[in-house]
C-alpha cells in the first residue's frame, strides 16, 4: 500500500516536470527580447512600444536592425553586447529596440533596407538621419571596428534636438 | 612564480565571467518573447512580421494582448500556457503574437482596447471579427473558465477564409 502510494506519488511528481508541451522536433531555447545584443538592458517589443518610451522618458532611441543569419549583425552584436561602456549608456540613456523584419516606416530606411543598421530617433520623434556611420553607401551600417564612432553617435543622439527639460 | 600566474590565470578567468555589465539596481533576467505564453512556441516580434508569417505560410494569426500588472491576464496566461493541447494547436497550425502595447492598426481592436484579448487574423490578411469569446461587452475577452470555447474558436480559425491550397 505504502509503496503503491509512492509510485503513484512520483507518477504525479514526474508528470508535474515532464509533462510540459514539448514540440515533435524537440525541446526549443526560449527566444529572448535582447537576441544576444544586450541581455541586461530592457528591450522595447516593438517600434510603437519604443517610440512611446522615448517621448515619455525623455530619452533617445536607438533602433538596431539585423538578421539572424547575417555574419556582419553576428560581428557587431559581440562587440556591441560586449562593451560594457556602450551597453551602460544604452541602459542608462536610451529607449533600444532591435529588429529582424522592417517596419512600416519609410523614416526608418533613409537609404534603403539593409542590415546590421542603427537608426536613432529623437524622443521629438524625429529621425536622426544626420547621424551617420563611415559609409557612404550604407549610410547607417557600422563594422565592429567602427565601435568608437558608434559611441561618439551615441553622444550626439543624447544632444536632443528639442529638450523639454 | 607558480603562484603568481595561477592567480593571474584566476583573475582573467573571473573577469570574463564576472566583467560583464550589469545594471546598477542588479542583474535581470533577461525578457523572453513568449513573456510566459509558451516558451517552446515561436514568437513573432511585431505584427507586421506576424502578417508576413501568416501569409507566406498560409496559417492563421493569434494575436493576444495582455499586460505585466493584470491579473486576469495572469490567469488566462497560466491556463493557456499550461493546457499542452493548445499549446500544440498553436505551435503546429498558427503564427502567435503576443503584445503587451497596442498597435495602430484599428482592426486589431473592434469594441476597443483592453487585456487579456484575443483576436484572429486569416493568412489572408481579414480580422477575423466573427470569432468572439462569451461576454457582449468585451467581445474578445477570455477567462481561464472559458478555455474549451477558446479551443474551439482556434479549430473555427483554422478554417481557413479562402485557402489557397
Amino acid at each position: 500500500m505504502k509503496a503503491g502510494l509512492s509510485v503513484l506519488l512520483a507518477l504525479v511528481v514526474m508528470s508535474s516536470a515532464f509533462g510540459k508541451y514539448v514540440p515533435k522536433s524537440g525541446k526549443r531555447i526560449p527566444q529572448t527580447l535582447s537576441r544576444g545584443w544586450g541581455d541586461q538592458l530592457i528591450w522595447a517589443q516593438t517600434y510603437e512600444e519604443a517610440l512611446y518610451w522615448a517621448r515619455s522618458r525623455n530619452k533617445p532611441l536607438m533602433v538596431l536592425f539585423h538578421l539572424e543569419d547575417c555574419p556582419h549583425s553576428h560581428e557587431l552584436r559581440k562587440v556591441l553586447s560586449e562593451d560594457n561602456g556602450i551597453q551602460k549608456m544604452l541602459d542608462e540613456d536610451f529607449v533600444v529596440l532591435n529588429l529582424m523584419y522592417e517596419t512600416t516606416d519609410k523614416h526608418l530606411s533613409p537609404d534603403g533596407q539593409y542590415v546590421p543598421r542603427i537608426i536613432f530617433v529623437d524622443p521629438a520623434m524625429t529621425v536622426r538621419a544626420d547621424i551617420v556611420g563611415r559609409y557612404s553607401n550604407r549610410m547607417y551600417a557600422y563594422e565592429p571596428a567602427d565601435i568608437k564612432l558608434l559611441k561618439s553617435n551615441m553622444e550626439k543622439a543624447k544632444k536632443l534636438l528639442k529638450s523639454e527639460l
